[in-house]
């Protein structure tokens, strides 16, 4: 008897994590002596915890084969409501809804936190003697999931999106950095990545033989802002003009601060982006040539801007999609599907395969040190030999209607409720 | 006996400005018995002044044609110097030069300002006895060239391209924000084009249908930073959400202002983006959803973003460019190419004509205030009308090298120098 399936996503979105909820769909659609129903949590776990669970039998193949080229988490939704250790009631909650849907299946689409979730959902529904399989499906843009030695995973789908769109970005902002000059000498480009460096260090997929004068600075460069306006002055002195991009999570440190004793603006996380910081700061310099530093803040664009999507990154999150269904028909509860690299080539070759949620739960990454240049505003080209295939080659071919991306149309019809209203733990702890 | 031509870009570039140089150098390079030699300004009209011409004929022909997909101004550069009225000696240093290198005709790629100057160095040029054919060729992503009524220019090139970033960048940001609730329910992103509102208006291209909760914030909607906190707040009561697109010349007024006199950040134009004062200020309204408003502003990345170019765009952004050296070759001095459309039919179809310099630098255009909805916040369906032909259908093929845009390379070979050194006069001025 086939039992039904429930899938999620959780947190920031990027712009292939919906071919991971494609090729989930397709292989679960495909074997329907396995699968029943399948249903998408609205808005993630949280519309499983208040039992809103999408039936996606309601939307058309067409729309789901849509889905490929569909950024961000427009259809089933996504959320930041986290599971945590000692949320017992919601997950208490998560197993009865399963119980009461016949549900026999669970894909958490999600980072570190969601593989853990998934892990426990699977514990207690054992405890509580359903027989659920859970699986996780990797998902971020900021390849901070798994561990530093890359033996979990080799990168999570999502990256390699965000990896183009910032190489584009710089290449795109060079040819205008050099032919504007003097008049914006400096631009400065904030990068997401708040903890982690891998988007800003795509930076130097723009320039990989280092003609323009591109400096990056990652959370972890340990560099001061200080030292930031020291190499920008340097560099308008050789070059006449500079591109700074800076990790969101740049420590603007003491001198960002201290301003605030001069009377002049306050720099706070919440009211002023670094990238301002960095900007007004630059703008207290004396500059060797005229002009000023320009800032510019892409944002969420990062995560879904479909024209920079790598085709790599889309082919590989529908196959880790399917890829997990696939250890959920095998009874592998309790494994993430991963992407690991061969490493005996020097070709670009990935595998999928399996790893314990639990470890992939308890580990790490960092950005390797040792692909941070020496001079720490700068990364290495053993990064760019990890990164280069990771943004493949050709622009991906996106439907158009009206000259604007068509994207998919996920029907919000719900399965009929069976169990009573629940307000999610943490809003009620809020209260 | 052929005359050299030089050519100029000036102001801010746009996605499609290269083409229009193209245009121009194809055209020349094909009549050879009127045009000898094809010089570029290095940095506009800057490298006029500083007899630095950039030779075009050291420029492949394949490079050339490059031109076609390269945005901004990174082969021959752009300025903001302005030559205006009163500045003689720079006007008389222009037309030295050009004496000096046998030029005949001389293009200059801009806005307002530049087709006033154009007119002026051809009138000088006159008096000195020196048969110069001055022809401007229209360029702005803002398309504030012209006049209200678009008779002397239908849009600018440039602005094609801007309106169908902007589309299509609001269209991907709403999938965020549809999937993203509630932990993100507000996203302001600030539009270009400072005083007039054609780039935020194209925000509607993404919906005009008016399904999403989009709210358009024009410099010219009169708007209150109060009623538009009022009017988001309204959107998160009914919608859940809100996309906000702001002009980056939207009026923060007084709110933004009186805020410094409760001890809160300082909102300066120099310090503080639009964007962020309009978040900040959101965020101290009390939603009635959770989460928070967040900003972006993508900026230049609005005229140099290739992947968003409309091809209708750049299509004629190459046939005004050849339409100017067609208009040179007949010795039309004094006037700018224009783009006209044909308003008997509903069909868009554009044609090519000249227009006298001094009237289009003696006209404003203004967004004509029907276009702007009742309630200010919303563009009507006539704008729809005239701009939905001008971001066109497909997304333009871009040379890939590496998985990036692979850019035209000028080659920067001088002509040889036959005047003493010249300082710009603002420069000295400035001393």
């Amino acid at each position: 008897m086939p039992k039904n399936v429930v899938l999620a996503q959780s947190g920031g979105p990027t712009c292939v994590i919906n071919n991971s909820l494609r090729g989930l769909i397709d292989y679960c659609r495909a074997h329907p002596q396995t699968f029943g129903a399948i249903y998408a949590g609205n808005f993630g776990i949280e519309g499983v915890l208040k039992e809103e669970l999408i039936d996606l039998g309601a939307t058309s193949p067409e729309e789901i084969a849509l889905l490929r080229t569909s950024p961000a988490a427009g259809g089933i939704g996504t959320c930041r409501y986290k599971l945590k250790k000692g949320q017992d009631e919601d997950y208490n909650r998560v197993v009865d809804v399963f119980k009461a849907h016949n549900v026999g299946y669970f894909f958490y689409i999600g980072g570190n936190d969601s593989q853990d979730t998934a892990h426990k959902v699977s514990l207690l529904a054992h405890e509580r003697g359903l027989d659920l399989v859970a699986v996780g499906v990797p998902k971020t843009i900021d390849n901070d999931l798994g561990d530093s030695k890359f033996e979990l995973l080799d990168h999570s789908p999502g990256y390699g999106s965000a990896a183009r769109y910032i190489a584009s970005y710089v290449r795109q902002a060079n040819e205008e950095n050099a032919g504007s000059c003097p008049a914006d000498p400096v631009l400065v480009i904030q990068a997401m990545g708040r903890k982690i460096g891998f988007i800003p260090a795509a930076a130097r997929l723009a320039d990989p033989e280092r003609k323009t004068p591109l400096q990056i600075y990652l959370a972890e460069s340990g560099v001061t802002l200080e030292r930031l306006g020291e190499n920008v002055v340097r560099s308008l002195e050789s070059a006449g003009r500079c591109l700074v991009v800076v990790s969101e999570g740049f420590d603007v440190g003491e001198i960002g601060a201290a301003r605030d004793n001069f009377g002049h603006v306050q720099f706070s996380a919440s009211q002023t982006t670094v990238c301002q910081t960095v900007v007004n700061y630059l703008n207290t310099l004396k500059f060797p040539v005229p002009g000023k530093a320009r800032g510019q803040v892409p944002g969420t664009d990062q995560r879904n801007a479909i024209a920079y999507a790598s085709a790599v990154d889309l082919d590989e999150a529908y196959a880790v999609g399917r890829y997990a269904a696939e250890l959920a028909r095998a009874g592998r509860s309790g494994s993430m599907a991963t992407i690991l690299r061969d490493r005996t080539t020097s070709a670009y070759c990935v595998r999928y395969d399996a790893v314990p949620l639990e470890r992939v739960a308890n580990s790490e990454r960092t950005f390797p040190d040792e692909w941070i240049s020496a001079d720490r505003i700068d990364v290495t080209d053993a990064y760019l030999e990890y990164a280069r295939p990771l943004i493949g080659d050709d622009w991906v071919s996106v439907p158009l209607v009206d000259g604007l991306p068509r994207f998919a149309r996920i029907v919000k019809k719900f399965a009929p409720k069976k169990l009573g209203e629940y307000v999610p733990q943490t809003y009620r702890e809020k209260k």
